[in-house]
C-alpha cells in the first residue's frame, strides 16, 4: 500500500532516505536451505556504486551489505532476510541551499504536495540511492534463478543518438569490458566521446537499456492483469528517471502487420522470429525474454537554471553535488535486478499451478 | 495471486472466458452513497463492442451489463459490487478446429505448457472479450473522478505509419466523430485506407494510442514501486496486444539532454513544458498526465499460416471467425478504463496520507 | 481490503445481499487439472440450507449453484472459478417494518453508522446468507484436501448447558444421524429438548461447535503473524454469531502447569497429549488439530423487544421473518467450510518454502 | 505471504532471530506530519522487558530502539518508518544443548519440519523476543489513537484459579501498581503468592490478560470476514502462547438466551447492556471493546523432562535459560500494542468509506 514492497511472493519491502541512517530492507518468501554467496551480492552492490569511472559521479559511498537475519550458518531459514547499508557519506550540507527550493523536474515538489513535508537532503526518499536495496535482492533471487537455468544480459544499447542495434546476448565479461557498460567497442568509443562532451558542457543526456533473458521456461507469467512483462514494465517504469518500456518488438509493432509479425511455429515448440519477446498472453513460452527501458537525461545539471521557492519566487541556481552526466552504465544492475525479482517472483507463483497434474 | 485482479483499495476482480457462460467480476472499494449512472456505464461497454463499423469484426455480442450486487435504492452500499455479462453469441464451431492446435502468437501454447490444459474455445480466458471487464470499472471510477474533476481524452494517434503528432486533449465529441477514433480528420481519412487495404489482404495492422488526462491534482500515486506511471505503465501492458508504454517524453528522451528536458517551473508551481507527462517522482505534479501505448497488429489473420498441433505436426491453417484488421480503436476505452482505475485507485490511496496535517 | 476476501493463494471473494439479485464468488488459486464433483459442492450446500428439520428455520430458500468460469470438460483450468446462487425466496415484506429501525444486537446501526446507507432488507451485507459462500469454497478445498489425505469432523459439542465433553474424531454418518448434529444419541435428545422449549418461548440459546482434523502433515502454518491457529481463529471469528475460539487446551490452559500442558514426545514424533491442538509455534506438528467455536444465541428472537429508530425513538416490536432458535446445528458445515479454506491455502503457501531442500 | 506482516494500511513487517544480530521491522502507511514521541516509544518497550521484578525472568535485555528512517525534523515523513533493536545479551550457549534436541510444545520440531533447517538458538524466529517489535509499532499506533480519542486498559485478569472478574476500565496507574498487573490489590497478593510457588518447583503456569477500550467510534471494522473482532483475535492468536480468544459474552454466550444476551438499545444509540463487547456484525457500535486472552503455561520448565533428539532418541534434560514462572504480566503490553495496530489500521481503512457522503 506504500508503494515500498515489490512482489507477491519474492518480496522486497525497502525504508531508508538518501541522507538518514541508513537504507535496508526486508526480502520475504525465499526458500529455505539455499547456500547464499554474499560476497557475490556484495559484488552486485559494488557494480551500482558511484565512483567507478571518471564517467560516473565521483562520491565514495561504500555501500557495505549488512545481513540482520534469515542466514543461519550460511543457508538461508526461510525466514524473513533483512539487511542494512549504512549512508557513510552523507554530505548534507551540499542540500542545505535546496531546503525551501524545488528543483525542476525533481520530486522535490510532488513529495511537498503529497505529505506536507520531506526531507530535503538529497531527494530523502526519492533519491536513486534507495535503488542499492533493489540490487540486493535481485542478486539474491539471481542465485536462485541461476540454478534454475536462467541468465540475464543487460546493456546500454544508447546513448543520445548512438545506438548498439542488437538483441543479442552478451556476457557479463564483454558488457563490464566498456566503461559504458555498451558490449560493443567501436559503439562504446563513440558513446565515451558524447557523454565526456556532456558533462563538460554541465548537462546530462537520456540514454537506454537492454536485457536479454534466455533459460526462462514456458509458463512463467500470469493471464490477465499480472502478464509477465507487464509486471516487468512496471518493474521498470518505478526505477529512478525510466519513461519508457518496451517488449519485443515494442513501438516498432505499430507499423508492422500480422503476416510479418506473428512468430512462426518451429516443430519443437520454439519459434523463428521472436517478436513476442519471449511471452505470448503475458506468459513465457521458452524463448529469450527480451526488453528495452528508456531513461531521460537525470535533471541535476550543473548548469545554472531556475527554481521555484516555498514562498512561490523563482530564482536561478546552480545545483551543486556530484552527479552523473548520464545515469545509464549505473543503472544496469538496477534493470538486471528488477528482471531477477520479477522472474523469480514468477517462478514461486507457477509453482501452485499443475499440483494436481 | 491469480493474476485476475487490479488495484489495491479500489479493486476489480474479474472471472470468465471467452465462451463460457459469462464473464464478470466484483469491484471493492467504491465508497457508499454514491448514485451510479447505470446507463453511462452500459454505454462505456457498447464502445468496445465489436461490430459498429465495417472497419471492426462483425461480432454481433450484446454486452448486457448486469449487476448483482453492492446496489440499493440505486445508491451504492460501500459493499462489493458484483456484475456479469452472459456470452450470448458464442459460436464455439468455429473454434473446433483449434482443440489441438497452438496458433502462432496467440496464448493457445503458453495457457497449455502452464496449465496441464486450457479452454481452447476463443481464447478462453486470455481472450480479449475479458477486457469488457475493466471497461465497466473503469466507468464506474470515471464517474467518481469526474465529480474530482479529472477529465481523460484518450485517441488513436497512429496505425501503421500514419500518426497523428499531438499532446493536445481533444472532446470525446472529436475522438468519435472518426471511425477509427482519431480526432483529425485528414489523419483519420488516411487511416481508414490504410486499413481497408490490410483488411482486403487479410492481414493486421498495429497502432497505438494516446491519452491525455486534465484535472489530477498533484499528490496521486506513491513513492519507489508503486510510481503512478509505472502502475500506468502495468495497467496498460496487460491489455491484449500491447508491445509498449511511454510517460511524458518517453523513448524520445533518450536523446535529450537534461538542460532541455528539465521542466522549468512556472511561478504558480505548474511548468513551461511537460516532458514529466505530469509526474515527477512517481507522484502527479498537477500538469496534464500524458502517455502512449504501442499495440501490435493482432495474431488472427485470416491469411493461411501454419500452426503447431499438439502432436508437434506443423500445418498450414486459415484461421476462420471474426477478427479486427486493427484492433486500436476499439482498444480506446479498455485503455482509459484501466487509466482511470489506476487514478481513481491512487486517489483512494492518497486519503490517508495527510490526516495530521 | 473492502473484507470480502479471504486467503492468500486459495482465494475465495464473496459478494451479494440477503434480498439482492443473488450472492457469490470467485475461487482463485485452486490448481489445474483437478477432476471437481460439483454433485458434492452442492451437497455441501444443502447441510447449511434452512428447512431441514422443525428445529432449524423453514425458509426453503434453493441455493442452486451455478458455476461461471474456471472449469472445463470437468476438470479445473487454474483460470478463477466463478459462481453465483440466486436469492429465490425473498421475502422482503417481511422486512419492510425495519426500514428505519435498528434492532438490537443486529448490524443495522453498526452499518448505517459506517457506510451512511445499507441494504437493510433481511440485514443485506451482514445476513449469514452470504456463508453459503464459504460452504462453496470449502466444499472445493475440501476436495483437494481429501486428495492429501486429510479429513475433518466438525459436530455441535454444546447447546446451553448440554455438553458433550470429548474431542473424539466421529464420522459424518455419526454426526448427520441427529438433527443437532451432535455424535452422542443421549445428549443429543437432551438437546432436542431444549431446543423446543427455547423455540417454543420464542427465544434463542446459544451453542459451541468442535473441529477434529486428521491427516495435516507437520509444516503448515507461517511464523509469527499468519500461525496456523491465529488464522483460524480469524476464520471462525468472521462467521456471524461467534464470540470466542479456542484451539486445544484453549482456555483451561488458563490453569494448568507448565508440567502437566507440555506434549511429551513419542518416539515417532507424534506426543503424548494434544494440549498443542495439533500446532506448535504456529505450524502443524501432524497430530490431529482441534479447536472449539463459540455462537451467541441468534439476535433475532420473535418476543416483543424494543427497537431504535433512525429518529432516536425507542419502540417496541415483534421481528417476524423466520429464524432458527438455535443456529449451531446449521453452522456446522460453515466451521467446516472455513477450517478447509484455511487448510488448504496454508498447504499451498507450504509448497515454496523447501524448493532448495 | 510470509507471515512476517500485519495490517493492510498500517502495516508492520518484522525480522530477526532471538540470537541473530538485531531484529526489527519496518512500519508503512503511518501518515506524515505527525510528531512522535519516541521516548514513549521506548517506555513501552521497556515495559515488555525481562528483569523487572523476581517474578519474571532476569535477562537483561537492553532492547535499545534505533530509528533508521521515516523521521525527520521530529515529524513522520509518511515513509517506511525502520527500527531495530540489537541483540545484546545473546548467551547463545545456553542453548548450545538444544541444537540436534526439540523441546516438548516448543517450535523447534515444527519449525525443523517446515523448513528443513532452523536457527535453534533460543527458538530463533519462534522466540517470542519477536514481540518486541509488535510493541514498537503498537506504541506509534498508539500515540495517533490518543489523538482520535481512544484510550486501553489492559490488565491480567486471572493467573491459575485466581480470577479478577471486571469489564472496568483501569487506569495505567492502577495496572502498573502491581507487580502482576493485576488492578486488584487483594488478587494481585493472591497471584504473587501462587506464582512463588509455581517458580521455586521449576514449574509454569497460564494466566489470561484482559482488555477494555473506550473511544472507538461506531463503524471501524470491514464486512464479512474481516470483521474488528476476527482481526482482534488473529492479532491476539498471532502472540506466543496463546491458545484462546473471546469477544464481549465471549464463551459464556453459549449457556445464554437471546432475550437476556441482546444489548437493548437507549435513545443515544448507546446500549444497556455490553454483551456484544462494542462490536456488531463486525463493526464497532461505540461501546468499550472488551475482550479476553488465554495464555497456556510457558513450555520451558526447569524441572528435567525429556526431549526428542534429532536421531528419534529420548532423552531426560532440565532446560537451562532464564525462563518466566509466568509470562501473562509481561504479555499484557504485547497484546495492548496488537490491538492498538488492529485499530489503527481500521481507522484508516473507513477513511475511505463514505467519501461521496
Amino acid at each position: 500500500m506504500s508503494g515500498s514492497s515489490y512482489g507477491q511472493i519474492f518480496k522486497l519491502t525497502t525504508f531508508g532516505e538518501s541522507h538518514g541512517v541508513a537504507i535496508g530492507g526486508i526480502i520475504e518468501g525465499f526458500p529455505s536451505n539455499f547456500a547464499l554467496d554474499l560476497v557475490a551480492v556484495q559484488q552486485a552492490l559494488d557494480k551500482r556504486r558511484p565512483g567507478q569511472s571518471s564517467l560516473v559521479s565521483p562520491r565514495n559511498e561504500k555501500d557495505q551489505l549488512e545481513i540482520l537475519s534469515g542466514i543461519f550458518d550460511g543457508k538461508t531459514t526461510g525466514s524473513p532476510i533483512a539487511f542494512l547499508i549504512k549512508n557513510q557519506d552523507q554530505q548534507s550540507k551540499d542540500y542545505q541551499q535546496l531546503k525551501d527550493t524545488f528543483r525542476p523536474s525533481h520530486a522535490d515538489f510532488t513529495y511537498q504536495q503529497k505529505y506536507g513535508n520531506r526531507d530535503h537532503r538529497g531527494g530523502g526518499r526519492s533519491s536513486a540511492r534507495e535503488t542499492a536495496c533493489r540490487v540486493v535482492a535481485g542478486a539474491i533471487a539471481a542465485q536462485a534463478l541461476q540454478k534454475l537455468g536462467v541468465k540475464a544480459s543487460t546493456f546500454v544499447d544508447q546513448i543520445g543518438a548512438v545506438q548498439l542495434q542488437s538483441q543479442q546476448w552478451f556476457s557479463t565479461e564483454q558488457i563490464e569490458a566498456s566503461p559504458l557498460r555498451c558490449p560493443d567497442s567501436v559503439i562504446s568509443a563513440q558513446m565515451e566521446v558524447l557523454v565526456k562532451e556532456i558533462q563538460q558542457n554541465g548537462d546530462t543526456i537520456g540514454g537506454s537499456i537492454r536485457s536479454v533473458i534466455e533459460g526462462v521456461p514456458a509458463g512463467w507469467g500470469e493471464p490477465v492483469f499480472d502478464k509477465l512483462h507487464a509486471e516487468l514494465g512496471k518493474a521498470m517504469l518505478s526505477i529512478n528517471a525510466v519513461k519508457g518500456f518496451e517488449i519485443g518488438s515494442g513501438f516498432a509493432a505499430i507499423q508492422m502487420k500480422g503476416s510479418v509479425h506473428n512468430d512462426q511455429f518451429l516443430s519443437d515448440g520454439s519459434t523463428a522470429t521472436n517478436h513476442s519477446g519471449g511471452i505470448q498472453g503475458g506468459i513465457s513460452n521458452g524463448m529469450p525474454i527480451t526488453f528495452r527501458v528508456a531513461f531521460k537525461p537525470v535533471a541535476s545539471i550543473t548548469q545554472p537554471q531556475e527554481v521555484l521557492a516555498q514562498d512561490g519566487q523563482l530564482k536561478e541556481l546552480a545545483i551543486e553535488g556530484r552527479h552523473d552526466a548520464c545515469v545509464v552504465p549505473r543503472a544496469v544492475p538496477i534493470v538486471e535486478a528488477m528482471a531477477h525479482i520479477v522472474l523469480f517472483d514468477f517462478y514461486l507463483r507457477q509453482q501452485r499451478n499443475t499440483l494436481f497434474l
